[in-house]
C-alpha cells in the first residue's frame, strides 16, 4: 500500500492496555511531535484543544477515549457506569463537532448489544469497534481518492483550501485523497494551498502533509487565488466539505464560497471531496446550516501580535455555503456525483448507505 | 476644517532648522509612536523599513529628506553637491516606489530653477517647495473625498482592502478620504476591513484610522468578503490605487481584483479613488504593469510565528490588475470618472493637467 504520509494521524498502540498516539497538529509547522494518551483526561484535552482535529479524526479519537475511559471496569455494572461518565464527559468536549455525538452513539449501541457479555468481553468489544471506525474511515478516505484521481491531469495545478487531508481523517483525507491518488498514479501536478485564515490549516497542515508526500506545493495567501485563476494557473479547485444537503449545497471553511465564486468566473471546475457520512439527506438545501461565528481572537491575535486595534469589532463565521450550482461535482466514497443535482445525490446516497448495512 | 484624523502622518516641525515629526506604522496598532527625523539617515530607515508607506505620503517623505540632506550645506556649490547625493541615496531606499523618483525630480527641478540663487534661498526653496508637495497631496485628499461622498448613502455598509487612508498620504487618505467626507456630511454607515494579508494593513491601519475618526469599522479576514456580499451585507467596495492604465485597468494591492470579481457576481459597485497622478496615460493597459513579488517571509512569518513548513515555496505578488470592466467608477481630484473609458479617463485627466498646469 503507498503511504503518502511519514506519521498517523491518530492510532492505538498495543492491546487494551495499549494507548493513543496522535500527531500534535497545534505545534506543526515548526515541530513534529507525536503525544501519548494513556487516559481519557489526555485525550480529551487534545481533542478539545485541536491537538487532534478535522470531523472524521474527532469520531476515532472520541472512539478511543470511550475505550480509555472504561477498560479499568472491573464489573459489567462499573463497565457501564463508566462508559456513561465517559460519554458525558466527551459530549462536552467539542459540542458542535457532528463526528463526536455520532461516535459516542456507535460505541453506546456496541456496547448495548453486548449488555448481557462479561466485563473482559465488554472491553474488547470497546476497541473492537473504536478500530472498526478507524479502519473504516482510512478505506472511506482510499476509496474517495480511487473515486476522484482521474479529474488530476498530467500538469494540472490543483487549488485547495484549508486541510482536508490526511491530518482531518483517520489517514489520506479527502480532499488530498484525490491529490495522493493521483500522485500514487505517477502523475505530475502542482498544488496551491490557501494559507486559510483565521487559523491557516492550509500553510500549517496542507502543505505540511503535502510536503511529506513528495506533492508539489506553494501556498499563498487567501486574496491571492483570483489573481492566480486569472493568470490561467489553476486548472481544478477541490475542497472539503462539513456538511452537504441533499441538493448538493456545501458547508465548508470560510472562503470556500468565494473560491467557488472565482473558480466560476475563470471557468475553473470546482469540486468537492466528502464521505457520504457528510450529506445530510434531511437538509433539503444550504439555507438551513447553521454558521458557527468563532471568537475575534482567531481574527486579531491569531499568531502571537495583536493586528486588530482594541475595540474594533472582527467578523468570524467559521463556515459558509456554497450552492450547488457552483460545484462541477462530489467525489465520494461511492464515485463522483456529477452533476450536482438531488436525484443524484439521492441515488449515489441510497446506493452507498445498502452497501454499507450490507458490510456493517 | 474637519480633522478625521488625532495625527499627522508625516510633517515638518518648525522653520528649516526644524525637524520631520511621522507616526512609526509598524508599531500600528498595539502602540502609537511619533518619531522624530532631525537627519537624513533616520529618515531614510524609516522609509525604507515602512515606518511610512503609501505612494503619497512617501512623495512627502522624500522631499523633506531632501531638505534635510542639503541645509547644512554652506555654499551653492556645497548644496548641488548635496542634492545629488541625497537624492542618489534616497533612490536607494525603494527602488519600486514611483512617487520616490517623482518627488526627487521635483525638488531637483526647484533646485535647477534657483541655481544661481544665494544658498540660504536654496535650502529655502527646498523646505518650501518639499511644504508645497504636501499641501498638495492633503488637497487632493480633499478633493477627493468631495468628489466620491455622494456614492455612500445612510445605512450602507462599505467594503476596503489594504490602507488607501490617511496613513498612506499627507493626510484623509483616497478611498478613506471618500469615507470621511461623507462621515463629516453625517452620513451614517458601517465599513468592513480586508485584514489585507500578508501584511495586515487592513486591520492593522485602516481599521485603527477608521476608529481614531469614530467610522463604525469591522475587521475581516480576506476569504470572507464573499459571504459577506452573498448575505446583502455590502453595499459598495471602494479601493485605493497604485497605477491607472488609460483605459481604466488599475493595479492595487493584491486581493484587490478577486474582490471586484466578487462584487460583479453579486451585483455590488466596484469604486477606485485615486489621484490623477495614479493615471499613466503611456500605458494602454493593464496588461503593461509589472507586478512585483516579495518575500517568502512575508507570508510564511507574518504574524511571529513560522505558518508555512520549510522548505514549503510560497507565491507573494504585492499587486494584481482589475479591468476597466470591473469598476463602476474612479474617483478622482477632478470628479468621479463613471463609466470607466478611455475616453472618460483622457477628458478628466486632460481637464485636471490643465488646471494643475495653470496653478502650478
Amino acid at each position: 500500500v503507498f503511504e503518502p504520509l511519514s506519521h498517523k494521524t491518530i492510532e492505538w498502540v498495543g492491546g487494551l492496555d495499549g494507548h493513543v498516539q496522535l500527531v500534535d497538529q497545534t505545534l506543526l509547522p515548526g515541530e513534529y511531535r507525536v503525544m501519548t494518551c494513556e487516559d481519557l483526561d489526555t485525550l480529551w484535552e487534545a481533542i478539545r484543544n485541536l491537538r487532534v482535529r478535522g470531523a472524521p479524526a474527532i469520531g476515532v479519537a472520541t472512539a478511543y477515549g470511550v475505550v480509555l475511559g472504561t477498560r479499568q471496569a472491573s464489573t459489567p455494572q462499573s463497565f457501564f457506569e463508566k462508559l456513561h461518565s465517559a460519554c458525558e464527559y466527551l459530549a462536552e468536549c467539542r459540542p458542535t463537532a457532528v463526528n463526536l455525538f455520532w461516535a459516542l452513539d456507535r460505541m453506546r449501541r456496541v456496547a448495548e448489544a453486548n449488555r448481557d457479555a462479561r466485563v473482559d468481553d465488554l472491553k474488547a468489544a470497546m476497541l473492537k469497534a473504536a478500530q472498526a471506525i478507524r479502519d473504516e474511515d482510512a478505506a472511506t478516505c482510499r476509496a474517495i481518492g480511487a473515486a476522484g484521481e482521474s479529474l488530476i491531469r498530467d500538469g494540472d495545478a490543483v487549488l485547495t483550501h484549508c486541510n482536508a487531508g490526511g491530518l482531518a481523517t483517520a489517514e489520506y483525507g479527502t480532499a488530498l485523497a484525490v491529490m495522493y491518488a493521483a500522485h500514487e498514479r505517477g502523475r505530475r501536478f502542482r498544488v496551491y494551498a490557501d494559507e486559510t485564515r483565521p487559523l491557516l490549516q492550509g500553510a500549517r497542515l496542507t502543505a505540511w502533509e503535502l510536503a511529506q508526500a513528495g506533492v508539489p506545493v506553494t501556498v499563498i495567501c487567501d486574496n491571492m487565488a483570483g489573481f492566480l485563476m486569472k493568470q490561467g494557473k489553476v486548472n481544478l479547485v477541490i475542497t472539503g466539505a462539513d456538511r452537504i444537503a441533499r441538493n448538493g449545497d456545501t458547508a465548508n471553511k470560510i472562503g470556500t464560497y468565494s473560491l467557488a465564486v472565482l473558480a466560476k468566473a475563470h471557468g475553473v471546475p470546482f469540486f468537492v471531496a466528502a464521505p457520504l457520512s457528510t450529506i445530510d439527506m434531511k437538509l433539503s438545501d444550504g439555507s438551513g446550516i447553521p454558521i458557527e461565528e468563532r471568537s475575534r481572537d482567531e481574527v486579531s491575535k491569531g499568531f502571537g501580535r495583536v493586528t486588530v486595534p482594541d475595540g474594533v469589532a472582527c467578523y468570524n463565521p467559521a463556515f459558509d455555503v456554497t450552492p450547488a450550482d457552483l460545484i462541477a461535482g462530489i467525489v465520494t466514497e461511492k464515485g463522483l456525483i456529477r452533476p450536482v443535482t438531488e436525484a443524484r445525490l439521492r441515488e449515489i446516497f441510497d446506493n452507498g448507505s445498502c452497501k454499507a448495512n450490507k458490510n456493517g
